[in-house]
């Protein structure tokens, strides 16, 4: 079996080192635009082999995880590529768009659009490991558009990995994940932003920070470069949920200008109904 | 040596788990308003005996962790109970208005002013855990007020459960505080708000949630007791920086509204500094 892995970071990479666990056999092939990625992907055992566009003929199962932005200009490209029995599967944080790109395209059946909900605020091939996957959640659109059998094929792929699958569609995933996942991007970007202004006049603010504080500033280590065209895709959604958001926190802000200190109290009871909500999320051991 | 615990949650609890382990012979007693968790302190062997204020003339360390403002209605009451060669500590997250309000007490040089910066989103006594402290920051304020001799009692101890002391004034304590951990436990909360309004409509959101997500609603299932009271006392610090952050996202969603997304990229690129600067903060391990 022949895997291509199209960007070899945390997701691509993790993907090739589980699908080399379960199958040895399998010869993954590395195309990354940035040629110290594919030979770091080689040094350390992600990929076999190097390769480009041109070798796409010979691949059974190619998997693409870039920028969103590239994705979907790329996408078809690589669609053109591959024979009929190939299966292309996408890791992309946006769908809409992407689905909305290759709908008419003549390969369309050899494409499945996914999400795997999984990754660490790392990147790059050194941030790929093992079992990333097992027990998180890979959200599949409009998989009525791709051939039954290549389904089959990727599926096989996923439930090997250790995930669970959750069919939606594309507009859908769009709105739902500005939510649970674009939303939390910004707040803990801006959360940096806030406090790293402050620390120029103050040098010891983060002795004084803790886990709490490291806790919500996590994500904003996050891929630049990654990020920006997932907001740009999903503008309108992540518009609404950061209004919202930006709200919440004035009526707060409120409530304190205003001495309403039973009203801070009851907020925050209110959101710690979030425990119980958080008992189903499957977390990372790293 | 006779140790009271006033407050027998996360911080009490976790503080008498770390001295029965380096001095057994220690006796440690608790008082709490809530009887349920005296009981079952006593259960988790993290007390030897029920106590009350009635008995504090026998107490040589009295560790007081409780909400900040029965803090301040307390603290006085316990200096007035207390022998003369008794410390006794506090563990609150605002320092100002507690300095303020034993500033002129009899007994001042019996008290220092501490902020562990130590805990988990959990609170109650099964919350204890061992070796909490270890590597973590402690803030003392107005170390000068207190007696030489206590000073050095309390830090022995401090040591020996792994903490580094940081000296600092007790208004500049606040107003750094409020950056680095009061600010993240709002902007936590209001995320956690924010989503659990979408998904009264929405019952599929959470399955989308990963680790991210997460990381940032953590804050969001602390407890209202605590929290409330600190947010009323550090007021104009919190509203500052709420401020600040507020104004942060709503230059983050201008750029959106406008297409900027060159400017999205750099804020986020800015925010990425947040790396380094993590790197020096110690973790909790469990």
């Amino acid at each position: 079996m022949n895997v291509f892995v199209i960007g070899i970071g945390l997701i691509g990479g993790s993907m090739a080192k589980d699908i080399k666990r379960f199958n040895p056999a399998a010869k993954i092939y590395g195309v990354d635009i940035n040629e110290a990625h594919v030979d770091e992907a080689l040094a350390l055992g992600l990929i076999d082999e190097k390769a480009s566009y041109a070798d796409l003929a010979i691949a059974d199962i190619v998997i693409v995880s870039i920028p969103v932005d590239v994705l979907v200009r790329e996408l078809p490209i690589i669609l053109d590529a591959v024979h009929d029995n190939a299966i292309v599967i996408d890791a992309g944080s946006t769908k809409a768009l992407l689905c909305k790109v290759v709908d008419n395209h003549v390969k369309r059946r050899n494409f499945l659009a996914c999400h795997p909900i999984a990754g660490t605020e790392f990147s790059g091939p050194s941030a790929a490991i093992e079992n990333l996957f097992e027990g998180k959640t890979n959200i599949i659109c409009e998989v009525e558009k791709t051939a039954f059998k290549l389904q089959e094929k990727a599926l096989d792929l996923f439930q090997k990995m250790g995930m669970r699958i959750r069919y939606m569609n594309a507009e859908a995933h769009d709105k739902h994940i500005a939510y649970v996942s674009h939303l939390s991007h910004i707040s803990s970007f801006m959360l940096g932003k806030t406090v790293i202004e402050k620390e120029k006049n103050e040098r010891d603010i983060f002795d004084m920070a803790g886990s709490g504080f490291e806790s919500t500033v996590r994500l904003a280590k996050s891929s630049p470069a990654m990020w920006t065209p997932i907001f740009e895709q999903n503008k309108e959604n992540v518009l609404e949920t950061l209004e919202e958001y930006i709200q919440n926190l004035e009526a707060f802000k409120q409530m304190i200008v205003e001495d309403n200190f039973k009203g801070i109290y009851s907020e925050m009871r209110e959101a710690n109904k979030i425990k119980e909500i958080l008992n189903g999320i499957p977390q990372n051991k790293n």
